[in-house]
């Protein structure tokens, strides 16, 4: 398999913990999001309309778009992913509300602050941004505060998504001394075996 | 079930037509989120901590949220949601897509142009908006051009996702003629047995 990807994105980082964690071999394409690399005719055409990675072409050619829907089919069949119904929905609750709530808010503020700079629209938009980090951090602060993992008494693909941008949050200007739920979390997280950070690569 | 909605919300409506294609009996309980009427603290604790409708309550006192998350479980087993792998991949892909490209942009400009109307922020933004719809339309269009629906020969959840947003792209300012793939999509669908408008409810 073949992960096209940027290192510093928390989103490519989801597959490349996947793949660590289930024992995939694969290699890693590299391309640079900030000089556009991933909007070439060739890579559109070939890899992904919308432009994005990451994406994870096999050796029959299927390749896979949307990071959340990489884990889903990653995990099916294995304990990342629960059978029962209920925590099924659980976990793919938790997927949607990572693109929706907390990928725009705190990945795009890490973006800004720290990784690709800030648009001209982005200083208007800064205190939205930041007001809805603090709601998604919330939610998850709610959760954590008082359990060790997301769904059930496991670490599931929801963890998995969520931790890529949670454990650099203090890259998009946030105080995360406030959220000591997340923060413990944060820290077993990293204690999984097989676990490697945001900067490995195979 | 309780469907706690609002009625125009394109999210409340792929529950609603969901459930009718299902033919599950529900009932309506709406909120003015116009109003603030889903950020009480009664909604916060008992329905939804992140503070949006929908929201499916089971008898059994389950609660689910996230609109792309409820059409994975309701879909689950029937042909709205199909078995092969590769398949269900695409249908979570186009549920991602969803929820990060398309309603950020469309459903976005549509709430300001026509339902909750425009924040101070949203001016500045709107050229930014505009063109993530375009894009995200384009996006569509390239698949409709040639396809009857978004994945394989069938109706499916990916479907029902993006004609909920698309369908009253209009409402967002958005020109649909230059989209004909799209355009013979949202009439096929209208053609679907028990299709009921955005305006319907139970």
């Amino acid at each position: 398999m073949i992960l096209h990807d940027f290192l510093p994105s928390g989103n490519g980082y989801k597959i490349r913990l996947m793949l660590r964690f289930l024992g995939q071999e694969f290699s890693l394409t590299e391309y640079d999001i900030t000089k556009g690399e991933t909007r070439t005719d060739d890579f559109l055409n070939r890899i992904n309309p919308v432009g994005r990675i990451p994406a994870l072409e096999f050796e029959d050619g299927h390749v896979l778009v949307e990071s959340n829907s990489v884990l889903l089919f990653l995990a099916e069949g294995t304990p990342w992913l629960p059978s029962d119904k209920w925590q099924r929905a659980a976990v793919t609750q938790w997927l949607f509300f990572e693109q929706y709530e907390h990928e725009p808010t705190v990945a795009v503020l890490r973006s800004w602050l720290s990784v690709k700079g800030m648009p001209d629209y982005g200083k208007a938009l800064l205190p939205i941004k930041q007001a809805g980090a603090k709601n998604a951090l919330g939610v998850m602060e709610n959760r954590l505060k008082d359990h060790d993992w997301l769904v059930g008494d496991c670490c599931s693909i929801a963890d998995i998504a969520l931790y890529a941008y949670t454990h650099v949050a203090d890259e998009a200007g946030i105080d995360m001394s406030v959220y000591p739920g997340i923060t413990r979390w944060v820290a077993r997280f990293a204690t999984l075996p097989d676990y490697v950070p945001i900067t490995w690569k195979p």
